[in-house]
Parts: structure tokens; sequence; C-alpha cells
């Protein structure tokens, strides 16, 4: 059985528990991260917290984080569950004003919960042969640059691309890609430009998208930042996601239409392999 | 100290918990009503027990609730609390599959919560002042007919307004309204026809709008479901918002412009009244 993390306390998986007048639960009034873990060790657990700061600000959360202590949990959390690949939840919810009212009252002490996921990472099946990916209309929320809990459309679309038989989901907005249901989307031109979409309130600003740009231009490859549609996906060279617990992943079809020779491309291999070398040496 | 309900248990409010791993808390995989008590009775249960059907039909639950089984609870919550005037809440979340995974599991049996609110609804000084309203851009997910839990934005936005000194806030899309942070909007031209916005996924398919527009029609008054701009509002000769827990309730005030004479207008007033008269005979 797991030990997970509420509040302050460590406690059997079983025994976790919220009110039932959290504000997460009645409103979706809280927002999380996912830090990935290998060897043991943290993947860009400082991104995560400057992103998790960023979340709370947008929302006007009062609280403000005690980042050491957070660090702390999940390095505890890690040895509780003897974590050596997977990942790290952690959720900051408004908490509990006892009551259920829409106004938020800023003097509410926020729920901080934290599990964990014994997972193989680097080994993955998905990875190895590519995603297929169907698409739907992006009709969430114009603020998915906010990590918050509001999960589910894109509970919806994972779960219909299951029932299609494909692996996710890609939403298009005004005819354009956003991003993966969870998950920043990419493809590479068949002069072997990476393109994915430019930082906006449209998309999630992935910490894992940073970390991969950052590589692609250690590599010295062509990276654009811009729209792109369905129509030039099926047709680029190459496509794949980004995403702090898939790393970089393949898109090898979408919408029935196989990307390039409909294998995982040299390109999207490469990152992914540059990127899971220099993130665990950096781990923490 | 309240008696609350969590899956077929009635318990003091602070035993009332559920897991941190409960959907409604980690993807707002969750759906509501809200059915007011006059006299100790349930307003048109039957309308809220419809669109709670709908609501997990839209969302693909596989869950039917046993409606007998849901108002016997109403029932017994209102006796447990000695509820003569308030509100009962019921929220039917996807419930806990044990772990985080976006993807439903379609066997996770649900968690279903309901918790009652002591309220004086018809003696109201907010509706006898009447409403001064801010407005917004409504960058809710498409989907607002369906009753979800997703509402950060709504409490946001209530929260936004307070701050300014307002009581509510209505929201516009593509430069017409859509409804308010709880309730439907509508105005009442100058000829005396009521309009509020037609029936879509742009908002929630009122219990009470149905109602009131019924009552409506019994008065002889002509109705227009149709889109309404801000300042068609702004100069009509009258405004109100209609919700499960408000009524009737006037608007004088949007965006620092009075309607009308800035008073409670007439045509809200004579609904409200009718509305609370007809409703509360037929209460069960």
């Amino acid at each position: 059985m797991r030990t997970v993390y509420v509040n302050g306390e460590f406690l059997p998986e079983t025994e976790a528990k919220i009110s039932i007048f959290d504000r997460s639960f009645l409103f979706a009034d809280g927002v999380y991260e996912v830090t990935s873990v290998l060897d043991g060790k943290l993947i860009d657990f400082t991104g995560h917290m400057k992103r998790l700061e960023r979340s709370l600000a947008e929302l006007k959360f009062q609280f403000k984080p005690d980042i050491d202590q957070l660090l702390e949990a999940h390095r505890e959390l890690v040895k509780l569950n003897d974590i050596t690949e997977g990942l790290i939840y952690l959720q900051v919810s408004r908490g509990s004003a006892g009551d259920r009212d829409f106004a938020i009252d800023p003097q509410t002490p926020p729920t901080i919960v934290m599990f964990t996921q014994s997972k193989s990472l680097i080994k993955s099946a998905l990875a190895e042969r590519g995603q297929k990916i169907v698409t739907f209309p992006d009709i969430r929320w114009r603020r998915s640059d906010i990590k918050t809990t509001q999960l589910l459309y894109a509970s919806l679309l994972k779960t219909d691309a299951a029932a299609k038989g494909k692996d996710d989901a890609w939403m298009v907005l005004d005819g354009y890609v956003t991003e993966g249901s969870s998950n920043n989307a990419y493809i590479v031109t068949k002069d072997g430009t990476i393109v994915t979409r430019e930082l906006s309130t449209d998309i999630l600003h992935g910490i894992t998208r940073a970390a991969v740009l950052k590589c692609a231009e250690e590599l010295q490859l062509k990276v654009e930042e811009r729209h792109f549609t369905i129509e030039e996906a099926q047709n680029a060279a190459e496509a794949f996601s980004t995403s702090a617990s898939a790393f970089v992943c393949p898109v090898v079809e979408i919408d029935d239409k196989k990307i390039g020779d409909g294998v995982p491309g040299p390109v999207a291999k490469r990152l992914r392999e540059i990127y899971i070398d220099a993130n665990r040496k950096m781990a923490i």
C-alpha cells in the first residue's frame, strides 16, 4: 500500500481523505504538478515549482508554497514508497471554508495532497511503437496555461480515443492544433524544422517543452514556434508530443493517416534520448 | 452541526470525507444539482433530477441514479437538519478508481454527496434592492449546459464582482450575454417583452428558467428567446436573473449603468411572486 501526503501528514492511501467541502471537489478550485522520478531523483523539480507558483498567482491564491518543504516531502514520498522510476503528483487546492460558497475566502488554508505512482518511464512500449492520435475540437476554458484540475474534457477525450483504439487526443482551435490531452504537440517538417505552437493562454507552458526546445537548440535543429494545422501535421515528416511523464513520445498516426513512414521518426527518437540523458544528470 | 450524506450514510459534517483519488477532486469529473426547500418541502425536485440524469448521460456516466432513493435522502436531510427554508446540494462524482488516470473506468462506483444549507430565500435583501452586475468575457468550456463542478471561473468572477462592490457577474460571448455566474440572465424591453438567450450548449438549461417562462406565458407576457447584448440590457426597461436558490432576482445596474429607474422593476417583482406562489404549492 502506498503512503501518501495530506496537509503535512504521511498516511496509508486508504486513509487519505479530504472534506466534502474542499473547493477542489466542489469548484475545481485547485492546481497541480506532476514531477517525474528517475533513479530515485526528481526531474526538473525547480521548473515544476515555478509553474506551480505561477498557477497559484494567476488564480489569486494568497498561499505561497514553501518550496524547500515541498522538496523534502517529495523526497520523503520517494523514500517511503521506494520509487526508483515513476511520478509524484502534487495538488494544491483552495481548501475548505466549511461550507459551499462561490465567493473565495482568501483566509481559507489550502489543502495539499501528494502521492506517488511507480511506473516505467524510460522503457516505454508506447514510445517504441509511437502514438496513434485522434483529433477533437478544443472546447476547454480559455486559460489552458493555468494547470488547474478542470480536466474533465481531457479525461473524456482520452477515454474516447481509447474507445477508438487510439492512444491520445490532440485538440484543434480555430483550425489549428493547440495541444494533446496532457502534453504539448509538435511536428517536424520535411526540411527538418521542429514546429510547435507558441506559448499563450491557449496551451500549457510545458516544463518538458522548455527543456526539449533547449535540447533542440543545442543540437542546432531549427525550431519554429507557430500555429500548425492537422493537415500540415498529417503531411509532416514526423510528429511527437512532450510531457513530464512521457518525455518525448513519437506520434505515428493522426486521424487514421500515417505520419511519414508510420514509425517513430529519427528527430523524436534523438530528442527523447538527449532529453532523458541531460535531465537524468540534473535530477535532484 | 449539520448532518450530511455521503454514499448512503448520514454523518456529522466534520466526518464527511472523500478519497483524495476521487475524480471530482482530481479531474472535476462530477455533476451537481441544488434544490430549494420552502416550508420544509422540495421545489421542482423532478426537474432537478431530470437535469441530473441528462448531465450524467452527456458525460457518459454508466451510473443511473435511483430517484426514489435520492428523494428519500433529500427528505431525510431536511428532517435531520430541521430545514424549513434553504437549499440541498447534491453532487454525483465519477468516484475513485483507487489511482489517478485520465481514462475513465466505467466500472468505478460513483461518489454521492449531499448537504443542506439553511437560508432565507423568500425574504431576500438582494431581491429587494436589486443586483449590481459587472460583465466579463465568457471563457468557460463550451458545454455550459452540463452542470459540472468545473466552476472555477464562475467562482473567480463572483469573487471579483464582490471585490468591486457588486453582487454578481454576467458573461459575454462574441458580443452577447450568455448567463450569470450561477443563474440565467434576462431583460425586459421597453415594450414589455421578456428576452433571454435561447437554450444551447452555451448556457445552463435552468430549471427555474423553464418554470419562470411558464409563469410569464400564463401571465400572457411576450417572451423572446434570443441573444442580447450588454448595451441592449443597459438600455432595457428591466433586467433580472433566475436560479433555483434566488428564484427571480431583479438587476438594477450593469457595468455601472442604471437599468430603468435603478430600482427593481414591476415585471421581475411580479414574476418572483408568481413563481414562488406556484412552486410553493407544487413542492413535495
